[in-house]
């Protein structure tokens, strides 16, 4: 299953779409130059399609396992995850002072496209220590940050999350895991914890958990949650691994992708954790990480169908069938027109998502560096976005990569289902896309919508300038931006939550879809009469259209959904 | 894995959506009174909630395997189909003189419905021979007739189809496999077929392979195919399996989902077969058993559907989470506006999709029953659309089922999974719905748009009469139905075939969509104020809106995409 990093992309949206000159002007990132860029994205590249693409099947035919409770990964996965340490990939955003590489979060959401492209269960593993390293840069103590930051930007050590438990699942103010003070400062962990990815494993010599639990006396719900940091191995004096901590994983979660990538339900029986931040201060601590794996997540889904559209479009190039009466046909099936539809639909919407999820990235890099509480808002508005975004367009460019393949996407030998079944899950995992789109409509429209707004601003703006060059489609761009406007303005006004819940997902799914269509239009404005204009002129013709329907959806209200009763809708 | 076929859902439609009662009013089916219709839908709901539902897991967990050259099939599965076999449910619609029931294709459907949502991989057997029975009924001579139909129809052997080739795929008229007349009014049949489902098997004592071949010196293309009936076992002077045919099961596949259900390659070694219907009269003989078979599949995407609503139903309403500010909230996550959308969803969709469905089915039956012509264009029209809506239904009802889970959908263990995996390949085989969208767009449109625009007229004179009563549904429905007619007025005056293609698959779900407003607009009507109503509202008002955008998609012709080039496209 061969991967080709597609560097040439990022290169031009980082150029044309999200304006990443503007970052180079700060000066925190006034050494990303164009040079260091190119050089970035070109050895990530290689990585990405020598080293990691190769991975890819042999985590799905040979599952990470338990056995005698330790966790042994897929073959070659210890070798992949190496070759990302030693690159430095894991700590590309974080501090140099650590080891860190000190580039924007942009430069990282390219590279994490790529590695999730070529190999999404074992790049899952980077992205949680890059969640934890940014944790601990912004919550953890000196002495915390100086043992373990370290370790884990040079992958000696590994990090995970841990929230979920059994019987709270996306409602994390359940949890009910117990630490207790030791009186020496640190705290007995106690509590079981599911879903946590690269719980453990045999490819870094300890694994670090990030583990949100409830101190004596704590109040309910999310304000009583403290965040720890419990590590599978207790560091001795030196900082290396000494003792066995007092965890362990109970199983290994029977999946229906992402087998490379283990999965564990774990148990702490009094383990020995150190407070991270302020007591009580776990939720704040939580979304730190979260918001980088929310972002990171999108990602994921979009790194996934580029390598579901390579494989597809190598597929059906080399698949001779039927007789074209067009000229310049190539005798397969990209002759037809409806596999010509479907291949082009892949490519626009990963161009789309790609576009999003980078601009999301610039807002985070230049509210970093310039302090400024609009991009800082911004990066809030697109996070949810661009993660459910993302990870439905990973999921949707995989399911037509399968059906490209006709029958031989559904025999597991053609590669074609893995991307399905691995990608499934990032609509889940980091909050279900369901719980973004309430992030979205709720907290993130807390401004009144201001935020949004002023994005869409900036898209009218855009395209109203277009009809110059490009009337159709700077029209139609504009039209859809309007159409959002009136949708944002009316879910601003609705002041039962259920009403701007219940079409949350249209709404948030018809945004990407208008965000979408500006991504395009810069395109084409920056490729006159070049590929990129015409794959513009194709989603602004084919895939826009769809916000409409979306958004009449999205303003109908929760009247007519709680009107249908349990009995009414019982199967 | 519980499962409760929906009987009293096929009640409402076949009195109220489809108008069943027509059907009786012919001398055909003079004898499928409510009595009987009852007692069908009764005896194979029990069927299918108590003995094939227990198999679904099964079939999954213990794949049929080859073993020695032999199929062994999955626990449990033999006395399946003994049960489907033994209940008449093969030869429902079948002649009584060869011991079918001789009922309607539309009870018949509605049984295949409640068999593929019990499970899938085990109902897929039954299907296969129903289309063998057709075809041997409307093509075969008699003495195969005698020989064969009360053996297929009692169980006792089974059917295949065979159709595929390695090097040939959707392109029949590729075929290279030969027969050569051996001089005693027999064939020697050779080649290698691929994707045969059920191709061997130890549930019944023989397997009956009908396959398409090409006779010596025939034409190239679809018209020099005929077709051949190729025993497992040659039939005894007593009309018993005797000894070997030159054939054998080369592989089975190792496929997504679906792992009950045997697909082997074939090869046919100079096989004994007997030619059914004309020399060179393959395409034809096919095509019975194709549209049967697409009729099936379709249906097959709604069963499976049905149950993944009911398996998502029984765990949102049992998973307790968050709290409601609502009255008469449950404390269970249906409380939430995102996942009542989802079941809501979910329910509107199978409802809209088996109304169509059975639409199809009435279609056949009264075009059987009345040999009015209308009727067979009508049924010609509906079966591409029933097939891909039904299957896309299948597969995205399933996809949200996984989602109400959260996390637990992404565990094999809760089933949620395995209907995404078994219902994938519905849009693929029996030709792949962009392979029915072609054929809505193009053959099905021969007539000038006609069957279509009649469908129209009915839809619109239903929704403008509906105004009356529920000006709002009505005027919505009326307004797509508009829509959808001048979409047809656009599409038939094309007269490139590729601007057709081109927005195919948008203008056939459309289509679909449309007709889901209709089938919940006569709901609503028949179930003034009632559940079916507040059903209707959420789909129109909810889920029709989006024919809008895939109308634009439709009507865009095939310019932009072939503008395109391949080194634009290229990865």
């Amino acid at each position: 299953m061969p991967y080709h990093a597609p560097v040439e992309d990022f290169a031009f949206i980082l150029k044309h779409i999200v304006d990443f000159d503007q970052l180079r002007e700060t000066e925190l990132f006034a050494d990303s130059t164009e040079d260091v860029t190119q050089a970035i994205l070109t050895e990530a590249g290689r990585v990405s399609d020598e080293v990691l693409a190769p991975l890819q099947r042999p985590g799905d035919l040979h599952p990470a396992r338990l056995e005698n409770g330790v966790v042994r990964t897929s073959p070659g996965y210890a070798g992949g995850w190496s070759a990302i340490a030693d690159g430095g990939w894991i700590g590309i955003t974080a501090d140099p002072e650590n080891g860190g590489m000190g580039l924007p979060v942009t430069l990282a959401s390219a590279v994490n496209d790529m590695m999730s492209g070529a190999c999404l269960s074992l790049q899952l593993a980077p992205l949680m220590s890059q969640g934890q390293i940014e944790a601990l840069e912004h919550h953890a103590s000196d002495a915390i940050k100086d043992l373990y930051l370290p370790k884990l930007i040079a992958g000696e050590w590994s990090g995970t999350m841990n929230l979920t438990e059994p019987q709270a699942g996306s409602d994390v103010g359940a949890l009910s895991t117990k630490a207790e003070p030791k009186g020496d400062g640190t705290y007995a962990v106690s509590g079981q914890k599911i879903y946590i990815s690269w719980g453990d494993h045999d490819v870094a010599e300890n694994v670090c958990h990030l583990v949100l639990a409830r101190l004596p006396g704590a109040p309910a719900g999310t304000k009583g949650i403290s965040l720890f940091i419990v590590p599978k191995y207790l560091p001795d004096n030196a900082g290396n691994p000494g003792v066995a901590n007092s965890l362990r994983v109970v199983s290994l979660e029977h999946k229906l992708g992402l087998h490379g990538s283990p999965t564990a339900v774990m148990e702490y029986d009094g383990a020995t954790g150190w407070l991270i931040g302020a007591e009580q201060g776990g939720m704040a601590a939580m979304f730190t990480m979260m918001n980088n794996a929310r972002l990171g997540v999108g990602i994921q889904g979009i790194g996934v169908a580029e390598a579901a559209f390579q494989h597809a479009w190598a597929y059906a190039t080399d698949r001779k069938q039927g007789r074209s009466r067009r000229e310049n046909a190539s005798g397969t099936i990209t002759d037809h027109a409806d596999v010509r539809r479907m291949l082009s639909t892949m490519k626009a919407e990963v161009f789309a998502a790609r576009g999003i999820a980078l601009s999301c990235a610039m807002a985070i890099d230049l509210a970093r560096a310039t302090g400024d509480a609009e991009w800082k808002a911004r990066a809030a508005l697109l996070t949810p976005i661009n993660k459910s975004f993302g990870t439905e367009t990973g999921i949707a460019v995989s399911d037509m990569g399968l059906q490209v393949h006709g029958g031989m996407g559904f025999i597991e030998e053609t590669g074609a289902a893995q991307f399905c079944r691995d990608v499934r899950v990032t609509a889940i995992y980091e909050g279900t896309n369901g719980i973004q789109a309430m992030d979205l409509v709720g907290r993130k429209m807390m401004d009144g919508g201001e935020a949004a707004f002023r994005l869409l601003d900036e898209v009218a703006a855009c395209a109203s300038e277009a009809r110059a060059v490009l009337p159709d489609l700077g029209e139609a761009v504009w039209q859809a931006c309007e159409t959002q406007r009136e949708a944002t303005e009316w879910l601003v006004a609705q002041s039962d939550p259920d009403d701007r819940f219940a079409g949350a997902v249209p709404y948030q799914r018809a945004f990407a879809r208008v965000l979408g269509g500006y991504v395009h239009l810069r395109a084409a404005l920056a490729d006159r009469g070049g590929a990129r204009e015409k794959l513009a002129r194709f989603y602004i013709t084919r895939l826009l259209p769809e916000h409409e329907g979306l958004l009449a959806h999205a303003q109908a209200g929760a009247e007519d959904l709680y009107s249908l009763t349990d009995d009414d809708l019982a199967a």
